[in-house]
């Protein structure tokens, strides 16, 4: 089984054309002008000296890379001068000033010179393995292959420090990345030396004394996954992104090497994840201390963290699952993230963005009462999108994510071609034969795909779609149709609104329901229902209304529910003068771009 | 306004008269054995050296001086030799170890010698405090005088350190105590000189440079309420058992010294603690970090600390208060606490304590998942009481508070006598009239009073009556029956179940209520209910049973319900498969008495 890359796929008008047009035109240009502002862009002159503001970070090199990565998707099929040049000039800057042992990082270079792989919290290797993705990305794309050079170059003094002469400081990095870029480089090469590092990087996690002090405590340890080795991690532990990354690296040696152990343990992580520790909305890491995982049905709604890059990570370890084990427990994840997690990170207007995305906010606080929780150990999340953080991994990791969502619509098998994501498209296959997919997903269920090769033909059911119809008949596998050789074939999913419930175990999601339209995640906001949505209850046995809704380009939902009279005491005696309301739901994924407004997922019933 | 002293007070037969058999005949004895196992006794003997075990803590002589505390008011009119041997040996090692000066503390005796008044976070005159009322008890109880000789020598070299010679390297204590036990001792002693050094303690509060750094941010003040001056506090903030030590301080001054500025800001806290930050249990001070009230509304009841001292605590300021204006807003508060969470800290055995006292518990988590919890900054309640903490504040606390419940029971002005809490009592009033109070309440709310003196009658209407009856006419003011000048009066309140609800701004009560039988809240144990408890919702519109319960020697409410079939998948379809059932609530302060249990007060509703 193998991916259809982005390269081979046309994406038409849809919700994905949309935000693809918006990542390309906008977002990219936004951010490259707030790290421009930041002086995330001249840290590549390694000019910096103390005294100087704009002290590079050290991670800062990874921020750019994933820039980078962005353009190149971006520009993939579609060349742009303006951001080409961009691009052009700081890879200048990184063969200027790459070291001659073909060590490069903005932050060892400028601020902390001599102390190179000494420490393993501040993501040396993480930043190498950006680097290294956004080179084979901007190669693909452009044919340009300075940065690959650089980075192939970069790749083997690592090789060098860590497997040959063992000289750094630690084994593997605080923050994994450069496992999943190291496998990426031995496709892009085929050099098995790459292959060799990033399973060296695997199997020493966990597994060495050089990483941690004895005294560190597996939950400490836990933080970056060095808890155990991974063969003996069977839970999502520590921090979301540094998990997935990892996990992501260990499904593709999974594959590679047909190792069953590593196989298992992934997939036991991924049931984890998914049946005990993640949002309705494909959101991980419900804590913000250490941006982690944290233990099973702990899911608070309004402390919810659930980083936007742990939800794009989530549906990169998941993508490469699937090619592992067509099935679409793996899928499904993949879809529950681009409509709901995975884009709410961004503003409709494509320049301002959220790090956390919470699944409620409660009543708006002042500053003075943020610092008092602050005192007492909580946050809650900002309540409006930013155009940047001071910690901006988020921001160009949509970009990259936007540009090649065309990753996840397709695979294919010698024999078959898989659809796991419906999105309006044309997908050009290497023996020139071509797949379209036509629909207005996830506006509505209806799918007609059309195709002039010799596989055959499997499709995703939904999981959440309880009525369908197709015009070929199928045999139903790991909740794939099988329709075996065809040139075409309708389906129609049900959509309607459904009320989603939590498993008994969560707590915070106890009496209430979630509001879903096929895939889509919905939530009700102040801004159109008023303040304490609290004393709003949706009726189990209402009904909805579905209307068009300009602002979202989507549908707003109306349910019908009650609304208790607002309660000033404390405590009174329960009166039940709830008076019949109608409740407007947006998709999730909109929430906050109307100001700052009350806002929650889940519902209480009635 | 004055206080009737517990001392007149003969409690008979009823949940009080239990509650003070078993505090008086076990409890007392328990605490005292903890304290003896765990060298807190011993350390009186001030021989500890570097290298020993049991090394003194800075707050045990302040554990020691509430349980001699308890131990006076237990043998006020009913005396015992050995527990008052015990007692005479501490004080005798008290006389013994004070130094010349009059000093008196076992940590800087011992531990840290040379170091005094250096520390202003080590509780130095928080421990003078309590070994104050502990003296001043306890020669009130058997008129032996030699430990109170021992405190006034001590508080006259307060007096000379902080206010004549002014030589501590701080103005205030960090733990606020001794001001409310310097007020008692110039009730005492009548000596001025006491109520001005409390006077300038509380002047001086958030009023000095002496006490903190110029960095120490406002905040961080706030945790010993030294963020303003006194009477520029209007809201309750920092840990809360500190915080209502000197509000009850304030509100002392506020009556002796006709001061309404300190009397404003008193009513003031006192309603943002009412009204804005106290658990319908009476319990406040919601975040376990700091122990400390947080912001309006922050009430979360999984992870509510609601310490029991905090309780008690709250009953102490609100009984000042009362004295200062008569008003129900302060005896409805004190009847919170003294059947819901000034009570609920102590097993029913009367020898297991709790420091937390939440509303809720989830699932149990096995020890991994609490110590993973731990690293991301949280930590759930104990689930089952335990005989000793490491601090161990609360079991003495409740001690000296059980003991002299008799305290909150009635007051006089000239010509008035209030009735305040509805206890089985006879009380014997310094003009040798008698003033009897025959209740089987809170069981019911038949009251009967009789009384053969001539001042007029007046008595609390408690604010969760809906309906009551009385045998004779009344005026109602600030929600007290004026009855003027009568020999007999009986009364009912109406008692029967009742749905509470909170205030819309109340984020973890939404869509939920809790149920009262007059004073007291009721809860679900899944030892009665079964687990997943969130899945349960009470009917609003459902009847209740109630019954006698022989383990509470209560009563049992049966409420109609509906649960959900349980559901393990993380996210499913909502299928409306709730079935009726029946509901067992037991009083919320016999929680976690039959074992870890799921357990909750706010019930979902339907």
């Amino acid at each position: 089984m193998e991916n259809i890359s982005f390269d081979k796929v046309k994406i038409k008008k849809s919700m994905w054309y949309d935000l693809q047009k918006i990542n390309g035109e906008k977002t990219i240009n936004s951010v490259r002008n707030r790290f421009a502002e930041t002086g995330r862009f001249d840290a590549f002159k390694c000019d910096w000296k103390e005294g100087m503001d704009k002290k590079p970070h050290f991670f800062w090199d990874s921020d750019v890379a994933k820039w980078i990565e962005g353009v190149a998707y971006i520009v993939t099929g579609n060349r742009n001068d303006e951001l080409e040049k961009y691009v052009d000039d700081l890879v200048d800057l990184v063969e200027k000033n790459q070291h001659k042992n073909g060590y490069f990082n903005i932050f060892y270079t400028v601020c902390d010179p001599g102390k190179e792989w000494t420490q393993r919290k501040n993501h040396e290797l993480y930043c190498a393995g950006h680097l290294i993705e956004a080179a084979i990305a901007y190669k693909k794309a452009t044919k340009k292959d300075k940065l690959l050079k650089c980075m192939i170059k970069y790749a083997d003094y690592i090789y060098k420090v860590f497997v040959e002469e063992k000289s750094a400081s630690f084994v593997t990095c605080g923050h994994e990345e450069i496992e999943l870029a190291l496998v990426r480089l031995f496709y892009e090469t085929n050099n098995k030396k790459y292959l060799d590092l990033a399973q060296f990087f695997i199997d020493m996690r966990g597994n060495n004394d050089k990483d941690f002090n004895a005294d560190v405590s597996y939950e400490e340890r836990a933080y970056d996954q060095s808890h155990l080795p991974v063969r003996k991690q069977f839970t999502a532990e520590g921090h979301a992104v540094r998990g997935c990354y990892l996990y992501s690296a260990m499904a593709d040696l999974a594959k590679i090497n047909s190792d069953k152990e590593l196989f298992d343990a992934c997939k036991s992580i991924f049931n984890n994840i998914t049946e005990k520790r993640m949002y309705v909305t494909g959101g991980i890491g419900s804590s913000r201390i250490k941006e982690a995982f944290t233990i099973d049905y702990d899911l608070p709604n309004q402390y919810a963290y659930s980083e936007s890059c742990a939800a794009i990570s989530l549906a990169m370890f998941a993508n490469r699952m699937l090619k592992l084990e067509n099935n679409r427990i793996y899928s499904d994840i993949i879809e529950k993230i681009i409509y709901n997690a995975g884009i709410s990170g961004i503003s409709l207007s494509g320049n301002k963005f959220f790090y956390e995305n919470p699944l409620s906010f409660g009543r708006k606080l002042n500053r003075q009462e943020e610092k008092f929780l602050e005192t007492y150990g909580r946050k809650l999340p900002i309540r409006e999108r930013v155009e940047v953080f001071e910690c901006s991994c988020c921001p160009p990791n949509i970009n990259r994510f936007f540009a090649s969502i065309g990753d996840y619509i397709c695979s294919q098998s010698d024999d078959t071609i898989f659809i796991h994501q419906f999105i309006n498209s044309e997908i050009n296959l290497d023996d020139n034969t071509i797949l379209t997919i036509e629909t207005d997903y996830p506006k509505n269920g209806s799918i007609k795909i059309t195709y002039n090769g010799s596989k055959k033909i499997s499709v995703r059911l939904p999981s959440w779609c309880e009525n369908h119809k197709t015009s070929k008949k199928y045999t139903l596998e790991n909740g794939y149709m099988n329709f075996g050789n065809i040139q075409d074939v309708t389906m129609d999913f049900e959509m309607k609104p459904v009320l989603v419930r939590a498993c008994s175990k969560v707590y915070d999601d106890s009496g209430k329901v979630a509001v879903m339209y096929g895939p889509v995640v919905f939530c009700a906001e102040a801004v159109d229902n008023g303040d304490n949505l609290g004393d709003v209850s949706i009726l189990t046995d209402g009904n909805f209304e579905i209307e068009k809704d300009d602002f979202t380009n989507f549908y707003a939902i109306t349910a019908d529910g009650k609304r208790l009279e607002e309660q000033t005491e404390l405590y009174s005696k329960y009166i039940d003068n709830a008076r019949k309301c109608k409740i407007k739901l947006i998709p999730y994924y909109a929430f906050a771009n109307r100001g700052d407004s009350e806002m929650q997922v889940w519902l209480n019933v009635r």
